[in-house]
């Protein structure tokens, strides 16, 4: 049984202010709280149907898991289908995002959907990107949407926010700043200036693009080619793209 | 003013039984529809705020919209926000795909997910692909969610329903049919038999991959190479991936 504070607390977590104040955030789905459980990541409290806890008793340790019907457990999480276990996790504290030679990083300027933050959080935990620095305007990591769609990435790829080009200001003189513009180097046709040495992606928002005060700092512009009559692509297949031919240049 | 008959006949069109009666479909979104219209798509009754009729009086030529608020529109769609305009348009007799030398196609087996097929859509029509055929278990095409989230792609990309075997047995000897799984061939060490020929994409479900009576029709078995250790991409990230550097091998 969920008591009410519980109850109250869980559906608080649905909203940005509440997930703020307390720090905390929800993690839905099966597959997915296997995951945290076995990360490490710190809990604050995980809830669960009986049979999800008598199945997965080693995953749970010495965890306190309070039993609720899977009902409950629907009516409080935000997502539709039939839930077994819901966790309520803690945000780690913000920490600055740094930079260093040999590694990508990912600049997000405005990408406000959360389902392509989620999605974005994905690739980028495909391709061994570990870090994601993040304009005011984007996503918040903790939007429920954001935790589903990344599969359990979230729980690899560090995402901090800040202004871009604050951000870029903190980079060592002759980083690679690539940004995707619709009018670039054919990335097909790319080279990089100094290979396997790393640098920032800059993805814009798919209505806006990157910021115009961003462009001086970038130093290579990147188009994606088309073949047919599509005007766009989704910024996070956009993403897969660029961070795909870039692992290919490098050969690794 | 919508009619109650009018009214009747949008709110059926949500539903994919109804929509298979009417022989009829929704498009939504104000881009989306005017698409729609300078396309020549056969269309079966426009509805549309009268301020958008004003805006875009050159595009409805001689049409007889009738003219609704921006409420009735919401409440009769299916998006969530405010709408201008609410097409309903003629499904097209179903024609069998037919692949030519030259020419990629799609094949699509089990992507129930509307979101995911409409991603697609607007990959294949990105990379110059025209025809998509799916396997009975994948996504209706005229589900408002794949019409909405093909970004007006469904106007260019042809999609048929056939079992995916069935389908094979069409194709001319020695025809490349690439599979993705997640034990194939790097796709950046991929050489085509017969470059410059075209030939199948299959794509599978993220959940049960390619349908083991197909696999003996695969001719070559490719892997997207992760770097990382997220378990899986999504499908429509997928596809994307497969077809830029599948152009890029063409030299296209």
């Amino acid at each position: 049984m969920i008591s009410k504070n519980q109850a109250k607390l869980l559906r608080s977590l649905h909203k940005k202010k509440y997930r703020r104040e307390q720090g905390l955030f929800l993690v839905e789905g099966e597959k997915t709280v296997l995951e945290l459980l076995a990360s490490g990541w710190p809990l604050h409290q995980v809830f669960a149907t009986p049979d999800f806890i008598q199945r997965f008793s080693a995953d749970l340790d010495d965890l306190k898991v309070v039993p609720a019907s899977a009902q409950e457990l629907t009516q409080l999480g935000t997502l539709v289908s039939n839930q077994s276990a819901l966790a309520v996790a803690i945000q780690p504290e913000p920490q600055p995002v740094s930079w260093q030679a040999g590694n990508w990083i990912l600049a997000l300027d405005r990408i406000n959907d959360p389902g392509n933050l989620g999605t974005i959080l994905r690739i980028a935990d495909w391709y061994g990107i570990q870090q994601l620095v993040c304009s005011p305007g984007t996503a918040e990591v903790f939007n429920p949407k954001v935790i589903t769609a990344s599969k359990g990435s979230f729980l690899r790829v560090k995402v901090s926010y800040q202004p871009l080009d604050e951000f870029m200001q903190t980079l060592p003189e002759g980083t690679a700043v690539l940004g995707a513009y619709l009018e670039g180097e054919n990335i097909h046709d790319l080279k990089l200036e100094k290979p396997g040495q790393g640098g920032i992606v800059v993805m814009g928002s798919e209505a806006q693009g990157i910021a115009p005060e961003l462009e001086d700092k970038i130093t290579q512009r990147v188009t994606l080619p088309g073949y047919g009559q599509a005007e766009s692509l989704n910024v996070g297949v956009a993403t897969a793209l660029i961070c795909d031919n870039l692992r290919r240049l490098e050969g690794g």
